[in-house]
């Protein structure tokens, strides 16, 4: 039994190679298990049939009672060892194993190979007729499983000298049949493009699954290395996220996603029927975590859906996603808020390149990156710095404009060339483009005590002061053509005594797929939400 | 300029002559607002005009500048500090903080006390005409202020002999006014029933803030001690919550709550329009939680909104709460899951008892409870048992069905008296009390491999095993009167080879309202929304 992550050992020389090879391993595979099955090797008369066979499901309801079967009386005295967590220190040890039968290979009528995988790690087993508690009908039952089933094994470890060579394996139990019909299999799913050329290259057409397909059979996708890596890397954004606000005195709050009327407005809104009231989703926790600010939380945070009933279908847009919003008070100056996203997402960045190193690699593996470049201290450009760069560069934006998508990209380019990041605050926006709450400049009215900040010239943060002064707020509302009778309760929340604030928003899904330079949110969304996809 | 939380103070003796003068200084000092506004006192005249004011918008949008006024200059070389971090060893020092002015009380022309507050903690302020930079007009000021208005303080700490007695005060600026007619008084939303009575027998009616108010004006409610506390409580369930299931290698997930069709059946769900397909708002992420396990990430975890169009106005039910929700792989018995429970809330129950004293005392002085009474391992009780134990005490039960709510509120009492604790697991629930995908015990399908878990006789916590054999959950849907049809999607998930598993789901403001015994679950909601209301 050899412990190593698969995708570890494959040079990228390799992976065409191996590529075809497992294409005929499943081929040999599905022929040897309907041969198997027609066989006329019988259980009956096997003396070592205890040590291998279905776990019947009342065993799986318990296998507390000393009367259960083969497989609780095998596991009762026995504990399960993570396949991750095999080392070579384990040689000649006994062990039992829970993981999926992810590649079979017959080898004759005596031996077969099996790879279980657990949570993107691997491990080959080898069963061998004639060793020890081992018969040709085990084999049999071994190169008859179903890929994908849940299996139960029992093995001594080896640490073979070359690569997939030698193990052996004592008893297995399936715990959970899959279906021989898979609509995706793994393999193909974890492929990378450039596997997928170098086959073809050589003349092999490897299947590509797309991204639909993915999300149709998302609990198959889920399986492979690359997004195991994702969801585990998406975790562990959250938790810096957390663990760093935390230590900066935040408290973090649940705001509702039911409200009355609509939180920003605008047509980009689920509306439902809330006990015969009017209502919609949140756009946004704005309202409530401003409310919180008023309410002497004196900063919060919070991590949940954002709604967006947009029609927008491009790389970067979802209609659910997961918000990681920040509300603070402002002592003196927006660049407070400024601050904590700087100190905040560069704690995150080195967090992540620490702690999610496997992670990272897994990713890589199949969709290759660069790591992103950021400095310790974020550059911050003023919105007529760009502009100017813009400018200097010849592309023509409007100077008191918002930045297309095109724009920012562009800009993204040259503060890479001239400042070495992929990571930066753009501050001091035009008014006129953003919302009527957000606070003027004190020296320009033109433009705006906001910033949004970029990875890898895509906007991913969006904050501001925001104004708490009551009727100064009812002003710029009316100024931007917003009645103000249908925003009364947002106005009056500052009319018993609101502190200077800002804050700023964060969609999780867009961080991992910007850090990981993914291409597509569908890739680092659980289970996306596109105007075309409510399911799964 | 003496800081400690003034609730400490007030000891219970204290507390109704406290309440019957904090009425009369209401008075006096509304009084005293509207004299000083007709008064005849010059700012123009008065040298040390510049140590007070209100600061004007243009300073609040930044005074990062040198040409900017009085408060900007003041505050440019100074730090604030909390009010909560006052300490003896201040004293002399000079200090600037920012808070709320809760009380004014002007004693003559020549002096006015003003106590603020800072996220629940108090200090009390003393500005003296003829002092060092105070004039008249000064304290004219001051007397003037609208209570709960945002104000800056330069001044210097003393620490007085007696408590209330001597403070300096050398700089006031109003940051934010608040409107000089509150909807709700601060005090009087921050006093304890008892007070009220206790003052009600010396013949003082103090106001009452019903439940109702407080909700229409959270805003100012949040600013009582109790609520400051209670959301500090609330965050740190989640962050042990959290802590602890990342320490035992649980994923944190994000399912959507956009879903076609209905999560659970029934008819207690939000309908929407989404894009022109039928869908509804998730009423628990189960589907998605066992579908992420069947996506072989092994333990997960998820703290997100739920959502229930239940008709219950009852104190412990909403239409939105914050689920914390667990499922993970089981390798052998259900008792894995409970396991988790057990040393998940115990560690919970130990850490909010450490971290958060402060807080449970706040909470504690306005509405007072008893420690939750709890073992370090947690007693576990078959349904058989309990029902056995309301048996032997007269109380009629069905023994296959469910516990109404007066049965579990007998059961706590009887476990309290026989176990002395207020919170157990109750296991092995009658099979046809709980839902469809729950699994059967292996020695009897009358009963379930299924828990609940109270506190103070309340039901916090519902947890099993699920079914993970597709054929088999067919068969119970079938058998629970559900068209097989309608749940297709959530059987398939389990045709790929599904690991055993099993979890269970919390609501974060029960936890909170139980560990805290508060009687109603919208004290411990930020903005509870319930049959009757969806504001603010």
């Amino acid at each position: 039994m050899s412990s190593e992550s698969e995708e570890q050992q494959l040079s990228k020389k390799a992976a065409k190679k191996e590529a075809a090879k497992l294409e005929k391993a499943r081929r040999r595979q599905e022929a040897a298990s309907l041969a198997s099955s027609t066989s006329s090797l019988s259980v009956e008369e096997d003396p070592y049939s205890s040590n291998y066979g279905d776990v019947p499901l009342l065993e799986l309801k318990s296998c507390s009672q000393a009367d259960a079967g083969d497989w609780s009386r095998s596991v009762a005295s026995m504990n399960w060892t993570e396949v991750g967590a095999l080392t070579p220190e384990m040689k000649e040890t006994e062990v039992l194993i829970r993981g999926r039968a992810q590649t079979i290979r017959p080898v004759g009528k005596n031996m077969a190979f099996l790879v279980v995988r657990e949570k993107g790690f691997t491990v080959q087993c080898l069963a061998t007729a004639q060793s020890d508690g081992v018969s040709r009908q085990m084999v049999k039952f071994v190169a008859g499983l179903n890929r994908e089933s849940i299996v139960d094994v029992i093995g001594i470890v080896s640490i073979p000298d070359v690569p997939i060579k030698g193990a052996t394996q004592q008893e297995l139990y399936c715990v959970n049949k899959a279906t021989p019909n898979l609509p995706i299999n793994i393999e193909d799913a974890a492929r990378s493009d450039a596997e997928i050329e170098n086959a073809l290259q050589s003349g092999v057409q490897l299947p590509r699954v797309n991204q639909d397909t993915r999300l149709n059979y998302r609990v198959l996708d889920f399986r492979t290395p690359a997004n195991q890596g994702i969801f585990r890397i998406q975790c562990e954004v959250a938790t810096i996220f957390r663990q760093f606000l935390l230590s900066e005195n935040f408290v973090e709050i649940h705001t509702p996603k039911l409200i009355a009327g609509s939180s920003e407005g605008g047509s980009a809104v689920f509306k439902l029927d809330y006990k015969g009231q009017p209502a919609c989703l949140a756009q946004s926790p704005q309202l409530h975590k401003q409310m919180s600010i008023c309410g002497d939380f004196g900063r919060v945070f919070e991590i949940g859906p954002v709604f967006r009933a947009e029609d927008s279908y491009t790389h970067r847009h979802l209609c659910e996603f997961t918000g990681l919003d920040v509300e603070m008070e402002i002592k003196k100056h927006y660049s407070e808020v400024m601050d904590i996203v700087d100190r905040l997402f560069v704690t995150m960045f080195d967090s992540l390149n620490e702690r999610c190193s496997k992670e990272l690699e897994a990713v890589g593996r199949q969709y290759p990156f660069e790591p992103l470049k950021y400095k310790p201290k974020t550059l911050r450009l003023t919105f007529e710095e760009g502009f100017q760069m813009l400018k200097d560069s010849g592309v023509e934006v409007d100077p008191l404009g918002d930045l297309n998508t095109e724009a920012e990209r562009k800009l993204g380019q040259l503060v890479l060339e001239k400042y070495g990041t992929e990571f930066y605050i753009l501050h001091r926006y035009p008014l006129a483009v953003r919302p009527f709450y957000t606070m003027p400049c004190y020296d320009d009215p033109l433009y705006s005590n906001s910033f949004d900040v970029f990875i890898r010239g895509e906007e991913i943060i969006s904050g501001a002061q925001r104004v708490h002064v009551p009727d100064y707020l009812a002003e710029r509302a009316q100024a931007c053509g917003i009645d103000v009778n249908t925003i009364s309760m947002y106005i009056d929340s500052f009319r018993y005594g609101a502190p200077p604030h800002g804050g700023f928003g964060v969609g999780l899904e867009r961080v991992v797929m910007l850090f990981c330079a993914l291409g597509n949110i569908r890739k680092t969304s659980l289970f996306p939400r596109d105007p075309q996809r409510i399911a799964p």
